[in-house]
């Protein structure tokens, strides 16, 4: 499946309508170039839905939400939903402050999105209202491990069902799932984590592959997340290499997912379905 | 005349204002102080005028339009007008919603521009009111070919008559013309097009060129056109000997115009005038 | 002190909240997670408060400023003042408009900080209400040398002793100082001023080495101080070894924070006291 979803970004350069934070927002914009697909960046609720219309995908990012914004998210979620073009969603920081839970849950109500991805304390907020978010990554007390991985899976399958979206939980261990099947993925490093905004990227990523495969969202969700875990491996490796800190890693990132082919991507994928 | 352009740029460190997308916003502050300016990002209305004031030039891309900065645009723009600064203009996506249409043709109306740059579907969108803009990219029923280069020529002489600014069209072979005389310059490779911002990139730098030479604008335009294709051709040969993608690419663009001198500039220029 | 210092932010990872500005908000967050915090910028009045109540420090930076913002900085700076989280001021640009003179006045009465850092043009208006700030960097007029070093650390002290903050004077020659303490730090490369931000990055830094050490706030100032510097030497090094422009070298500064530790710091550190 990893080669029809690359093969179908390569061949139809989705462009991707990207609401997002301004922290990360360059990042998010080369890696949806470097993935094959190409951004573009519009909030006002003056355009929002009108940029919506001509993209194949629409990226909702709440990381630094604003009341200015918020109403062009929903504005272009519904113009999306009406099209029938994916919605991702990332809930960044749910759990963090009153504003970012009551407007992910209002995002919910409002916009049926087809891929929601967060850390396990954002995901575990927005299913259960709950989790111990700490800030913008995943706290201690949440982190997957071999012991709760069961109940990880139950909790995204369950959270699918509900929401009707893929749900894609990102940490050491990934899960990516629909209501009836989860994949389970193992790629990544841990030095990810020291570059901001690799979930935003993750995300945007996901827009891209699901806006070049509407019709297999889960798959296309899930050859994101091998594909970004992939890079940061290689970006890694290579990182080691020449003995460098996490500014190179960001840059050689990047620099993986504007080379990646299906064939190297097939090769690195840990990826098991359950 | 690449040599006086580039020898007034680093005698005067022209301070550019730049009202500009948050996308690129950093690549456009970078860019500037390496090619020997120095940037002042400013939008709020409290002070748009204000810093245009104190600046040589302002730079304006409504790349990331709203409501809010568009006042600013329109104040710092008149300020400029009145001090005699050279005022320049992105249209980033004109063509692609009916806000940046109206709001890249209210801006043609209250400010008078120096340069306009744009990628020919948004520079065909404000000449002729047509054109077929795609997100923000050039679309390719649109693209310059040897074909229709003359017709190109005409359009962008035509359009400078109109306006009294100087037109930059920039794709694999690009314009920059004023009511009279236009330069052809062949500079530049396509992974440029592989990472977000080159464009924004290149109307900064013509607003440091434009700022250090205001009454050259047509050749400060010109030369910051082949100096951002050079350094687009030499960060490629650079990236190739190092197999990296587009991620290095990026900084090495900005390696390049840090270190770029005017001999380099005159041995590597693809330019002919027509 | 050093060795204390850097101690204490590996062994809290501080939550640093940034109302910054969006030109270097992305090197912010990335170099507060180099140098072992973890970064969230929330700018919005609905929750910036709340994002304060669950971090370690706050840091203010008015580089581009906005009504809207403005709101979010006092409103996050009571609550940090009442929860005792140290609060830290980047003034950029000072001087340059009545709205950042105004603002950065105003914020100095409604919230009382533990650190202000700027360049020297930036905190002579802050304290005398004068200096000849122009754009963003300073001007030369105002330059720190050894002939005005005894004025420039007095300044530092006064100003120290009415905002009851620790004031950091930063440029080719560094002042930090209380009312009664003033360290003079020699680290450093005017590369460093090619590269956008590097000032934002260091109050970035600075926020979250206080945020570690909020009983310690001149010692955490004076080694974050130190640490930027000598980043930025070592970052020089490798990229004239490299034959590297000032893309690599931004990159590098990343880098180098990102693998600093104790020794290489107190090897490197050019501080004395006065």
């Amino acid at each position: 499946m990893l080669n029809t979803i690359l093969s179908n970004v390569h061949a139809k350069t989705p462009l991707v309508h990207a609401i997002t934070n301004y922290v990360t927002v360059n990042d998010c914009a080369n890696i949806v170039l470097a993935c094959g697909g190409s951004p573009i960046m519009a909030d006002d609720i003056g355009e929002a839905a009108d940029i919506t219309s001509i993209c194949a995908s629409l990226v909702i990012n709440i990381g630094t939400l604003n009341e200015r914004t918020v109403k062009s998210m929903v504005a272009a979620g519904k113009r999306a939903n009406d099209l029938g073009h994916p919605v991702v969603l990332d809930p960044v920081g749910a759990g963090a402050s009153a504003l970012r839970n009551e407007t992910a849950l209002m995002l919910l109500r409002e916009v049926r999105f087809a891929v929601i991805r967060g850390n396990i304390s954002e995901i575990k907020f927005l299913a259960l209202g709950g989790g111990s978010t700490q800030g913008v990554d995943a706290s201690e007390a949440d982190k997957i491990t071999s012991d709760n991985l069961a109940g990880v899976i139950s909790l995204a399958k369950a959270f699918a069902k509900s929401t009707g979206a893929v749900i894609a939980v990102t940490g050491a261990t990934d899960i990516v799932a629909d209501a009836s099947k989860a994949y389970i993925i193992k790629n990544g490093h841990p030095m990810m984590g020291r570059v901001t905004g690799t979930g935003c990227m993750l995300t945007a990523v996901i827009g891209a592959y699901a806006g070049a495969n509407p019709g297999s969202v889960l798959d296309a969700a899930a050859a994101a997340v091998c594909a970004m875990g992939l890079c940061g491996e290689l970006a890694y490796q290579r990182a080691s290499e020449l003995g460098a800190g996490t500014g190179t890693y960001r840059t050689l990132l990047i620099d993986f997912f504007s080379r990646l082919d299906a064939d190297t991507l097939k090769a690195g994928a840990k990826i098991e379905s359950d």
